[in-house]
């Protein structure tokens, strides 16, 4: 049997130490091709290059199991996704790994996540994919604790597929291995940002912003990733990309619209 | 009782004419103000800025009913939104409209939408919110034939509030108002986008590419936004930024993550 084709990619920037965790955990499963931003790309939800060129540059990187085939890309992290699907692989990927994220994508921060659209690219096209993110945004931050939970995600997203319309979002929490519990599947905890604006003056005297702000919690259930990643699980949370409310369809059906 | 306060915003930039159209109606409706980018914005989903300063500018345009008060903002739609709530506005708006957009946001575009994801941050942040699009790419297309249908969608909203998640997807075909049927609540059509990379040489020899596409429907339910739009009715899709999906959680707890 030919070995899985994985297609790694992240937001954070091809030379994201997460990125390169991440390779190297995928290289003990299968063949790996990495197509990723030149540059960080972290907020960028689901944005795609329309109105702009796309650059893509080729190189190869040597491994100690082997060379690895890698493309930097100039766009968002979905742009790399359709870039590597539609011209840059040589075949289907059996699935897309995206990550390892430098910071939480967890509950909202899912809306918001550049990781998170490179998965739901992947999903959309009919590829089993994940989003994996570390709870610590710190460069030098240590991806090893969760190394065999993340391999055996993806393996048995190999071995099982997808579910139609999802793809999942995983969440590690900043643990030691001795203290990192199991893995839990989980709801989007809900949840909002309480953002200040850090008013300021430049040099020219004109006045800006910088976007700050502070998580707010807004859900005590016990069965969401907040929850799980408190108590020191892994949360993996299916998530779709048909955004439809189903439950208010007869709400709004009620409202006045027909006459 | 004092008139409604209505936060209205777009992802096609302060001066589209899709914007415009839809300041007009809203002052027939509320007190307007306007929070809106720079510059186009198209295709930047629910990108925010992190990593980099926001500019504002105030302006007060002149309108046959009165003065409106205006803001254009160097960032994301998401940004406008954000900034609108916490730093420009006096209070909490009853309503936020992000339009009109030149094109469509039915069924997987809003995805990728900025238009959309506008209405899903004032959503997020408990403001009742809609997103209006028009099926008409062109910058002179005309928006008065559904003129009545989004001020009656609008009022209605103000009236009944919003379900809590909840915000309102609402797409307007491209048909004269005589042939303009009435409004449907649906569910996204499952779709995608058939990509196809145009790859060119740049004056100094270095390849680069456009991204083009062509949608594809994957869905012949008679109950979505698709078909809707084909038949010629205004589509309504209830859009939630909860993504969990919840029928995939069994699913994956089957896996052999726990062992």
């Amino acid at each position: 049997m030919p070995k899985p084709l994985i297609l790694v990619t992240n937001d954070d920037g091809i030379t994201a130490p997460g990125l390169r965790s991440l390779v190297r955990y995928m290289k003990e499963i299968g063949d790996v091709v990495v197509v990723a931003p030149d540059s960080p790309q972290s907020g960028m939800g689901h944005a795609i290059t329309i109105d702009n060129t796309l650059y893509s540059k080729k190189m190869v990187v040597d491994l100690e199991n082997g060379a690895l085939e890698e493309y930097s890309c100039s766009g968002t992290p979905a742009d790399c996704v359709k870039l590597g699907l539609q011209v840059l692989l040589k075949r289907k990927p059996d699935i897309c790994v995206s990550g390892i994220n430098h910071g939480s994508n967890s509950s909202i921060n899912v809306i918001y996540s550049g990781t998170m659209s490179a998965a739901i690219e992947a999903g959309i096209e009919g590829i089993p994919a994940i989003g994996f993110s570390l709870c610590d945004y710190s460069w030098e931050a240590d991806f090893n604790a969760a190394k065999d939970s993340i391999q055996k995600i993806v393996r048995e997203a190999i071995t099982h597929g997808m579910p139609q319309g999802v793809v999942l979002n995983v969440n590690i929490p900043k643990l030691d291995k001795k203290k990192l519990k199991g893995i839990k599947v989980c709801r989007q905890a809900r949840a909002n940002w309480k953002e200040k604006f850090d008013k300021r003056t430049n040099p020219s005297g004109k006045e800006y912003y910088w976007l700050t702000g502070e998580f707010e919690l807004l859900d005590n259930g016990e069965d969401t990733d907040e929850w799980a990643l408190a108590q020191g699980h892994i949360s993996v949370v299916p998530t779709q990309f048909d955004l439809t409310a189903h439950h208010a369809i007869q709400i709004i059906n009620n409202w006045k619209l027909h006459a």
